[in-house]
């Protein structure tokens, strides 16, 4: 096999097995070549995978070593990707009645949801976590492209149980916009005590949701080691109850009236 | 840039945009490198994807011309990972009260579902297809796993309606095994008039629910060109309402008693 050939097979590998561990003897059995060109292949695409701006190959010596793709996204190239999502955002047929933003089929694109899962994985890259935690509905495909470039399993909480989940662990909380109390279930083998988890959801307005998935993450013995939202409202009365999460977006208007939107990067990049 | 270092960037490239037309100029510009070399380039990439086993690269000639990346998952790959799938499914400790099986650790692992994903997108790569379909909750990872290789976004259906849908359109059901009424709501602006969607959810027992989304989408006009499940009941009582979809698993039994779960393939593999 040729050098360019076995590259093709390498960059497709690392590309489906971000974060994973590779033998370099796995390498040199599958494509019958020397460990020295199996070095200089991992070189070659480790160069132009930091140049692509879409991460890096990490060797580790020894006998357990190796080498895995850590994935990457570049501040820069995360900056003109939000530009562009608010631009998309900020189009005044996504007003709805009561000033709520459309954003379903933004949800739904997976060019947008895997940038977006990019995004967020490359804030965590240097954290441990076993889970990526979401609740249903509209942050579950976000969750999942989190889930895949930090290469562990998601875990979906529900508004209400279901017989397929087994026995479950609920929480009762009060919801901060609407105040009304909410309930969330999660199966009680879905998590092993001790785990490390990042919150993961589509928006933030008083952080109710946020802080009731906390709340259930307790109750797992989970430590949150992280909390990412795609949007936050502009918490005018400083009442949010969560502090230490990350934003990419901040919607700081919806004026049904004027039919206009104002959005801003989140704090993220701030 | 050498050949080598062209070969990553457009091996990410081709990953990262499934089914997507990129035009030979493009490639030309981006990498200032001759147009037979780019061809070159494209030629040993097209071998090796099709030497893996994921697909293909498909070029056609002429001004609006260009390539594409067309992932496959070969039969033979998918009889393997099937049969895989099953024997970590039949594990005892996943029999739930009433004969169900918790599934939800392998709905969440990404390896399990970007595969699922890729058996079901080769069995539609030939249909013209605008949207994957599916209903919360369990279906939604399979329902994008799938978009993304035929690179179509996804619609989720809802159970209840919400303020951030905007106007819906919903219809109410008799599912199948319990006999209840059931809501599916789908936001109006969400599917246009006169599109193809691909129906996928992760089981199906009497096909209630499926029956529900077919209906849902005669009022959207769309035509469903395809219907998949990851696992089927078997159908003792032939009282099943949907013929034709795919399964790729048939659960033959789930013994309580005997603390036993029988799987077999399902009929994509028959």
């Amino acid at each position: 096999m040729k050098r360019s050939e076995r590259i093709v097979a390498m960059t497709h590998h690392f590309k489906e097995n971000p974060r994973t561990l590779t033998s370099l003897p796995y390498f040199v059995e599958t494509f019958q070549a020397a460990k020295s060109s199996i070095s200089e292949d991992i070189d070659i695409i480790d160069h132009m995978f930091r140049n692509l701006g879409i991460g890096k190959l990490e060797t580790t010596a020894g006998a357990a070593g190796g080498v895995r793709y850590i994935p990457d996204f570049s501040l820069d190239n995360s900056k003109s990707f939000i530009s562009q999502l608010i631009e998309v955002l900020e189009d005044p047929a996504r007003i709805l009645p009561g000033g709520y933003i459309y954003m379903s089929d933004v949800l739904g694109d997976l060019n947008w949801v895997r940038t977006i899962g990019k995004i967020f994985a490359s804030s965590f890259k240097d954290q441990e976590i076993d889970y990526i935690v979401t609740v249903a509905t509209k942050g579950i495909p976000l969750a999942y492209a989190v889930g895949e470039m930090l290469n562990v399993p998601v875990v979906i909480i529900r508004r209400d149980p279901k017989v397929t989940e087994g026995s479950t662990v609920s929480i009762n909380y009060v919801s901060g916009s609407s105040k009304k109390i909410q309930t969330m279930v999660l199966a009680k083998r879905s998590i092993p005590e001790g785990s490390n988890v990042v919150i993961i959801d589509d928006f933030m307005k008083a952080g109710g949701t946020i802080q009731g998935m906390i709340s259930l993450m307790k109750e797992f013995n989970a430590t949150v080691q992280g909390i990412g939202v795609l949007a936050e409202a502009e918490d005018e009365d400083e009442e949010r109850r969560i502090n230490d999460y990350i934003s990419l977006l901040k919607v700081q208007e919806v004026d049904e009236r004027l039919q206009r939107i104002k959005i801003v990067p989140g704090n993220l990049f701030l």
